[in-house]
């Protein structure tokens, strides 16, 4: 496993109810084939550029660093942070400085 | 501004306190053209590949999901969140979930 990007986005497809051929024609890909194309990239056996990778974040709703997360830890709290809005975001900075006193 | 990765490739190199020149010969490049390379990756003229940013992130002790967070505010909770221990990941999980209530 070289880069975590394969499994991420299979997880965060399924995590939207998604299959490889409604993702792949979401981002424009002929509908014959999406499939082929997304399982490719599923698999590892082609790595897409990042702004494909920006793109599938977008259509996913997930930020595109998730799929580049190796920490499995990291990558779930990413995707809940995504969520967050400012306010709660600065809730959280605090939370964070206070547990590094 | 295509990716996120030469501007969070400098400021994490600046904040380890190293000089391109140190930190291009830190991951085993010739010390003729350690700086001129690695200047090249931070002006986004070259994207090295994920493996390379691997390299980059131990040497920085950054995650490599940081050279490719978009939000400069999750990329700043990316670094601190880095820096926590199971324990402390578990509670922020906790407190993060509290928000969501």
């Amino acid at each position: 496993m070289e880069t975590p990007t394969p499994s991420r986005l299979k997880s965060a497809r399924k995590a939207a109810g998604l299959t490889q051929q409604q993702l792949g024609m979401a981002l424009g890909m002929e509908p014959n084939t999406a499939s082929a194309r997304m399982n490719q990239y599923e698999k590892g056996k082609h790595a897409p550029d990042f702004l494909t990778m920006k793109r599938i974040a977008k259509e996913l709703d997930v930020p595109v660093a998730y799929f580049y997360c190796e920490e499995d830890k990291l990558s779930k709290l990413l995707l809940i942070l995504n969520k967050l809005d400012e306010k709660q975001l600065k809730q959280v900075e605090n939370f964070l400085f206070s547990l590094q006193k």
